[in-house]
């Protein structure tokens, strides 16, 4: 590998760690602007959905400008294409996060919801999800990715937990749908970013194995 | 360009439009699936998901193959970029068609709901949507892509009416709780098509014109 495609894979990987940061930050605080309904927290989420857009396209257009100026191979090739799918499902979990701080929004002027117990674990497992995906990608650590891949299915679980007690909800009093309407699409949003960190688990355990994971969970 | 590359290329672009077609008829059927509450159509819809998981999971493979034998520069390197984007993005397409399929089967169960009117365009929109971006993949027409992109606008609008129609179908009658959540949900998920089909729209634009269009829109 020459000298200067060392230093340009060096600084592609720093700005790919800046928008993981960026967009783990966007999330977890999208989190907690739900749970404390909270609306300024969940305005500044909706207004840094501007920067991490722009610092996707960079990054973009850097490992594009990579490709096509050092033609790298193998092992160095695969650590582009990661960077490209994973920058990806970053700027995809952020607009996750914009959903969630819209409807903490909502929900901060609505009645507070009952929110099931194993609400709480779906969160904790969802930051969890996201912070070991991004570890994993900056440690190529391909275990620490596979089991990402597997906390999915808990997420899941309470996911389809969280559907019906909702329905329960609405069912009891009909002047919960609203806010029951809004909790289900903000654990919907919770879910799809749990769904995205996998696919980054997936993509990092490619790029140090060379092995598509896709769909063997 | 090599002879061998465009050999390739030229495969390689087949097999991505037999995915492209595989996608739209697993999501136009499991449109038909919802609107005829047709439980056996939509059986066929989330029965053909693996296949179309195997057949993203090859091209990936391919493309990177050809990645690593060729490097490829310029036009064909950004060629070869959008396929692994679109093919990503085909794939989630027909998992969000798995999903409406999956809810055509609970709703067939249930009491059939009231849509409003705007329901039909927002299918006739989603559906033109997928159809125009794989064609502007094939054509590598960016003004058609374009147009794509645009049209989501539309989408959008009547996902928004969808959420307040379907709390008024709750409000009016607790009964409809179960029927109204799972439309709403199908829904989203024709939303999420849209959305696809306009990313595949932005890729077609970058393939042809060297521009990344995201988030201009």
């Amino acid at each position: 590998m020459t000298k200067h495609l060392q230093v340009d894979l060096d600084e592609l990987s720093k700005e790919l760690l800046t928008m993981g940061a960026m967009v783990e930050e966007a999330t977890n605080r999208a989190i907690n602007a739900l749970i404390r309904r909270d609306r300024t927290i969940a305005n500044e989420v909706i207004a840094v959905d501007d920067a991490i857009n722009d610092h996707e396209n960079k990054i973009e257009d850097h490992a594009l400008k990579i490709l096509a100026l050092h033609q790298p191979v193998a092992a160095d090739l695969r650590f582009i294409i990661t960077v490209l799918k994973v920058n990806n499902d970053l700027e995809r979990i952020g607009d996750h996060a914009v959903a969630i701080a819209e409807r903490a929004v909502v929900l901060s002027r609505l009645d507070p919801v009952a929110l099931p117990e194993d609400f709480d674990k779906l969160v904790i497992t969802v930051q969890r999800m996201l912070r070991d995906s991004l570890t994993a990608l900056i440690e190529r650590d391909a275990d620490m990715a596979r089991g990402v891949c597997k906390m999915d299915d808990e997420v899941d679980r309470v996911h389809r937990l969280m559907y019906s007690a909702m329905q329960d909800v609405m069912r009891n009093d009909v002047n919960f749908i609203e806010p029951a309407v809004n909790t289900i699409s903000a654990t919907r949003h919770l879910e799809r970013i749990a769904d995205l960190a996998t696919n980054i688990g997936e993509d990092v355990v490619f790029m140090v194995e060379g092995e598509i994971l896709r769909h063997n969970y």
